[in-house]
């Protein structure tokens, strides 16, 4: 391929991104080569202010550009704490629009062969917020793994009051999931979590 | 959604490449807040010399990042010169390998209708270098359409030299397309671009 080199490099670093092959930062990059410089810049422009703006909310540790999140200052209902182990497992839940609350970012999980121990995550902070008598459910919402359950176990057993409710999200066959194509891993998550229906 | 505005406006802007959707947008970003600051660094030094360092080769037309491309100055035979509008159209050729002359890229079509006349396009640079005795065949491969004819169509007219090769690129149906999904266009164009085989 006879590409310059500023169009080379740019199809590399597009390229990095998730979902995005050789030929679509190709496809990418040609098409900002041809776009106005005013594209270009806004794009900057807006990497630059991600880069000096963009922290996590100093309560749960969601993405903000100020302090607090949106949701922290949001009108919300504070007496349930949603974990979480990424800021994007917040943004899929707001989606979902099935949660009132507020949520807590942990930053990852704990993995002992990663070197991730607890003190890597925001759990001090989670602690100290479960201690406001406000705070009467602690919902449990990491991932569906060996170090996501792992994660959980570790919270439930370092949680001092004995008045909280604790549960975890429900699981199961997803929605629109046809049972054939569910793994078999689901399938028993499924069984055990099974539901008496009225009759 | 509760994103804040530096993510929302870098969404929007990614949201402009093609074949990126809103979701795509979305996980581009996030994975960028998430990433280390060094690709965020590379990405705005890429997009920046992209900006300052890119133009079109003064022969020919193509991207360059030097006064003449890649291509003008690479060991490349001088006798035939492919005609194209976009320096995509360019790429797509160079990917197949199956051309080793020159390119002159036109930077359009003719429109009528858009307000795009002959003065708009790289037309003197083109009428100029066919003037070359080297050059012994001009091969059009403006787009197949109303606009892309046309344009070959004003090329063919305005050619001032008796023995230059004039050639346009097969059409028909594209390699590995089944006849029963083929648009009647292109059948008929098939049909008129038949060969004789031998037996």
């Amino acid at each position: 391929m006879s590409l310059p080199k500023p169009l080379e490099s740019l199809i590399e670093e597009l390229g990095k991104f998730p979902g995005i092959g050789r030929r679509s930062a190709e496809r990418m990059a040609f098409d900002l080569v041809a776009a106005r410089p005013e594209r270009v810049e806004a794009l900057m422009a807006a990497l630059e202010a991600m880069r000096s703006d963009m922290g996590v909310c100093e309560e749960c540790g969601y993405f903000t550009s100020e302090g607090r999140c949106l949701i922290c200052t949001g009108n919300r209902q504070g007496d349930s704490v949603l974990v979480v182990e990424k800021p994007l497992d917040v943004v899929a839940l707001e989606k979902s629009a099935g949660f009132r609350g507020l949520y807590h970012v942990l930053g990852g999980h704990l993995s002992p062969l990663k070197g991730v121990g607890p003190e890597d995550l925001r759990l001090d902070q989670l602690f100290r917020r479960l201690k406001e008598p406000e705070v009467r459910e602690l919902i449990l919402a990491t991932s569906s793994t060996v170090e996501g359950d792992a994660t959980a176990l570790y919270i439930i057993k370092h949680i001092a009051r004995n008045d909280l409710k604790i549960t975890r999200l429900g699981r199961g066959v997803p929605m629109g999931g046809a049972l054939e194509f569910a793994d078999s891993g689901t399938l028993r998550l499924a069984l055990e979590g099974r539901r008496s229906v009225e009759r």
